[in-house]
């Protein structure tokens, strides 16, 4: 029997992606789909047992506790999930045992696994950067994901003992070193033509390691979201992050 | 109290990289260098508590075996270890508690992790492929590392149920698409200039993931050895394979 | 004053991005967008002084041969332009001096200067091997982009008197090597989220250059088909190849 | 009948090098290694028609005014031609019909070829941005050679018309977007196990060029050199750069 799932946010062009997932889906029937302002009634009339949310922030936390007050399964790649936010829905989660609720920043499988290895491998290297790459319609620098990595991976160098990276530089009036974020250089280029990339450059006496993602377009997200529904029923609670979702242990 | 370090096989290419890296090392004393030919006994004079084996695959044996019987540690980095001779060197470990053995036929930390890495990563993509670059004096293809590689993957996703990748090649008459080890194309670059270099291509809807390593020297194996040196006391009995020795859950 | 435009074969897919591009040009007007079955004659009746085709390979040859009978300058994406048919082509040309046509089986600008520079760069090397990636639905192996590189590649290392890539392979039994195109091994892979990348090695002692092109999608080949349109009435007969409105003298 | 070549600074680490790739050449022959303080006349008495200086800034200068005063040609590799020296150069030449001295600050085929490329490519393309990788101890950021890759880029560009590289970066708090120079952004990572690496990454509307060289060692200018040597006699008076000396109409 297929799973029921409602889509909300389908009129979104990440929601619009998830349709098309979840109709291509062999184990899954698409059972609704609420654009804005779609009153929530109409999940549960649709007889749907897993929600995905990809909706906009300031309507998020709604859509969601209604979902887990309903005895809703949700994935929710929607941002704007504070501490305060994810705090109070852990309590409501607390009240209906047996649901499971996946808020996750990045459904990239591949940029997860990235950072997850970056973090690992970057004990066992003297060295290591960060390089990310983007389209030059960017409005910041550097990329969330590329901070985000530098502080997994400075707090794993921290915890092993390990030394800063070593660095001569004596002479660098343009700043073409970088940005510093936990002790990690992080450089960012912008280059009309590409998506979202990043490489993190470990080095070592006579060898190097290098880990890149490359993300070419929105369809990146869909097998995340799809191994999220899949498996959201078997993790109760809240779980933060779909590194919590992936099979690490090696 | 630094520990004293006997190097078997000090003559030899890799054997003189230990003795560099051992001297190096701050929590190391160097009591022993052996070439060939050079008595065994020397080790003890010398009162060495540790062995590092880079010798030749017709001593490497009776090398070990003679460490261990004086209740030595060793870390190993010869080839010549069929399983009956591992399953040898086992029974004489289990009549010497406490000793430990750390076999390894790589010590490049990056490669190792990057083994680890793209087996793990595997079973997410629908897609994965190995390229290995080396100098063109080498006479097989593809290289050992990237077969081994090979199987790690294609064991990991037949565990995880993971279809074969994805070809609709019908016409490819002069074998551009390279050879097939255990389900994984995997290509082979010979290229004046290179040492040793491997990248695991992982390819799923609208997004990629390359690991790659570079080996530039054999100086690139002394971090795995002196890493091994640190850890073969806190794990009696054989270990085989540096990947035992890295903390990779993740 | 902008210069006319009537793009042929509208309704295609290449068609439809030369629309948008010539739409977006400040110094071109589109006055005219003609699909299958539309009549030639529109293309006069609407003023136009450039055409760019981008049909089919049955119709290709009637509308170009249209054009230049008028007067028309053409920027031609087509295939299925034999050497008969541009033998043909030219004999018309000579008889209405001053219309040029261009005719260019790709358009991409990096991709035909990637091409040209590993051609000029490969007499210095000692070795050189091509690696084509695209996605796993194409049906032939190696790509006609990474054939034609080799014999390009092939054609400046004979006449420069570059003797054969060093290759001490003696034990390939897998066919890890590839294909062998004019001396230069090719190796294709097809990973699930690429679109069309090369990448072509040239390796020295010491030292190695690396050539490589991503084509991301179809919009690619337009600014390549906007400078043809550009230089197009300054180069009259016929031009072959985009290589020759590129200005690569060094 | 072979070329007789006098290596000055053969004491050096380059000149070492010089010293091994000449012996190894089948048509040269070394018949004079000077290290400092060895009398220049030593270089007449072996019967030297080709000088290779790799010496010291502060002699490089009366090594090569000796060798061209005595009509022989000069290949030369050391820093610390101003353009003072340069000059006064071109005049001793003006005086010695037929001799010819080719002085270039980097012998790598590679680097000179890809800055080449870089350059002409960049008229092309609306992005591009460099990034170089060295070793940690380098204490200088960007490299020179970044720096003179940027130099001609911007100087292509400009001839061109080219726009800046598009960059919608309204936040960068702490400079992760790195250097500019001359209107090129320069990165500049730094890792252990590295030499020298660049790559120079250009960016179209759905494309990418990269053009990347790795100098892995000092190996890497001994073809340069030896091309040098090769051609230096049929091109009397002073050339400034390898580029000079390369094939580089395409």
């Amino acid at each position: 029997m297929s799973m029921k799932v409602a889509v909300v946010g389908a009129g979104g062009r990440m929601g619009g992606e998830a349709v098309k997932a979840v109709n291509a889906a062999a184990d899954m029937e698409l059972v609704a789909q609420l654009r804005r302002d779609d009153p929530l009634e109409s999940i549960l009339d649709a007889g749907a047992t897993h929600v995905v949310d990809l909706s906009v922030p300031d309507a998020t936390e709604r859509n969601v506790r209604f979902a887990v007050a309903h005895g809703l399964h949700a994935v929710v790649g929607t941002t704007g999930w504070s501490a305060e936010k994810l705090e109070s829905l852990r309590e409501l989660l607390a009240t209906t045992p047996g649901v499971g609720v996946l808020i996750a920043p990045n459904f990239a499988l591949g940029s997860v696994l990235a950072s997850a290895f970056a973090a690992k491998a970057s004990r066992y290297f003297e060295s290591v950067e960060i390089v990310e790459l983007h389209h030059p319609d960017k409005v910041d620098a550097p990329s969330g994901t590329a901070a985000r990595t530098a502080e997994l991976i400075g707090a794993a160098r921290e915890e092993a003992g390990v030394p800063a990276s070593p660095d001569a530089t004596q002479s660098d009036p343009l700043g073409a070193r970088g940005a510093v974020v936990d002790g990690v250089h992080v450089h960012s280029v912008r280059l009309r033509g590409l998506v979202a990339h990043q490489e993190v450059l470990l080095g070592g006496p006579g060898e190097q390691l290098t880990l890149r993602h490359d993300s070419y377009d929105r369809a990146s997200f869909m097998p995340g979201v799809l191994l999220g529904l899949r498996e959201v029923s078997t993790r109760p609670g809240l779980t933060h992050g779909l590194d919590g979702y992936l099979d690490l242990g090696l």
